[in-house]
């Protein structure tokens, strides 16, 4: 954590002292990659009030970025490729092509409740404690592409809708559902109360994922990279499931069990 | 890459200074966090030199860790945290645990090849050029997990066994076959001609990745994170399958839909 902050220092010292750049202040958040500043223009959720691009290039998803930034009038300014990776972090993959942008906004608890509890089959996912940005991404990415209603995570103790995880997500923050509420045992109650099954994963269950009969509503509930769901969280779940197992290492990367899991209710869904 | 090669540049140049660790030399692989290095341990399939450790936490594979250094007889030296995070990448969660090792080594691909297609009912997996690590260490530990006989990488323009891959796989690069070739497409000739059947990933297929028959001995080719699969791979293949998109993104993690498409395999093969 202190390498981190330090880093997080460093960059915001260096987008000050950046000329071309001092639009980038601490009220402005940064899209970057050709897949999510795409998307964030199709999206129109987040208002974007400049691109710098380092290079003209002719691929078919680029043209697109600057056909609609010209349609709806967003400034776009051709700069060098330090002068992007300068703003972003080293390790970051910037493909060249960033927006400057208000940052991503979290869709209100009580209606996304309200939304998936009034739907005849509804599939929302739980998030208890997921801390890597990476691992974020490509969770809301794969409930973009599955059709899922939406995604709880706790407002403390998780990643939260930062630029890396709009990266990660192949632009699909801009269109997910993400709420964050403060307590997941409650909403858990409330979710069973209102006719949601909660499923929850872990590898001690003793029902494979695929015996769940995952036409009916359900939340589907994720533990944390290093020890799962939570043991409270466990135990409020109507029912705990897992994927089999036939090697070694005990558990698959949580954004690849989601996709397995998520896939699944899918293709039960489309069979029914 | 210029930013990286400057950031590795400056991590090899703090390694040598290092007082307390200065086994750290270009002929080491460190090895770092908690799973990665317990699975080494397990696997002994590299030499450990030492191991390195900031805190003595009670955790049950913290243990085991302890209880194998002893048992194998491999220095274990405790040291501060900021000396652990002074020779990894500051973006590196290496949980307070690193082993100091040789690198990584390739399975030979002949071998693997003659395992593949005498085995009755093989999986294997090929990649088409992945350059993420995350994603090459998910799919991995997807392959470990979900027991596939091993991994063809082409031996250019791809990441490889680096030490951001083995911590990605939570240790999986410990247990899995992963072999090198020079040229995907004459491997994907001689599979198919040793009748294992090749089938690529395209969101262009028109069959679901569920319609293949998996219970026969297949080859799974996942394309690159760019663009997928390569023209000519892709052409070679017996048959492109998709996974079904319900949303506005194209497609999912590489990771992701490996792990979709394999646990189906291994799905099918259960219900055989």
């Amino acid at each position: 954590m202190r390498a981190k902050s330090k880093k997080h220092k460093e960059r915001s010292r260096r987008r000050k002292m950046s000329p071309k750049l001092n639009e980038v202040n601490s009220g402005t958040s940064i899209i970057f990659g050709v897949l999510p500043v795409l998307e964030s223009l199709r999206a129109k959720r987040r208002k974007i009030k400049k691109i710098f691009c380092s290079a003209r290039k002719s691929e078919k998803r680029f043209l697109e970025i600057v056909e609609l930034a010209k349609a709806n009038e967003i400034p776009f300014a051709t700069v060098s490729s330090d002068e992007i990776s300068d703003i972003v972090d080293d390790d970051v993959n910037h493909q060249g092509i960033i927006a400057l942008t208000i940052p991503a906004s979290y869709y209100d608890s009580e209606r996304l409740f309200t939304e998936i509890t009034q739907k005849e089959r509804s599939l929302a996912v739980i998030l208890d404690g997921i801390e890597d940005p990476g691992n974020l991404g490509a969770i809301l990415r794969t409930v973009e592409c599955m059709g899922a209603d939406g995604v709880f995570i706790p407002n403390r103790r998780a990643v939260g809708l930062t630029e890396t995880v709009a990266k990660s997500s192949a632009g699909a923050t801009e269109y997910v559902k993400v709420a964050k509420v403060k307590n997941l045992n409650r909403l858990i109650d409330d979710l069973k109360e209102a006719n949601v099954w909660v499923v929850g994963t872990s590898g001690d269950a003793e029902m494979d994922y695929e015996d769940w009969d995952w036409s009916q509503s359900t939340a589907l509930v994720l533990g944390g990279e290093g020890n799962g769901l939570h043991r409270l969280t466990a135990e409020k779940c109507d029912v705990l499931v897992k994927i089999p197992m036939y090697g070694r290492i005990e558990s698959l990367n949580v954004s690849v069990a989601a996709g397995v899991i998520l896939s699944e209710a899918v293709r039960q869904r489309k069979e029914d």
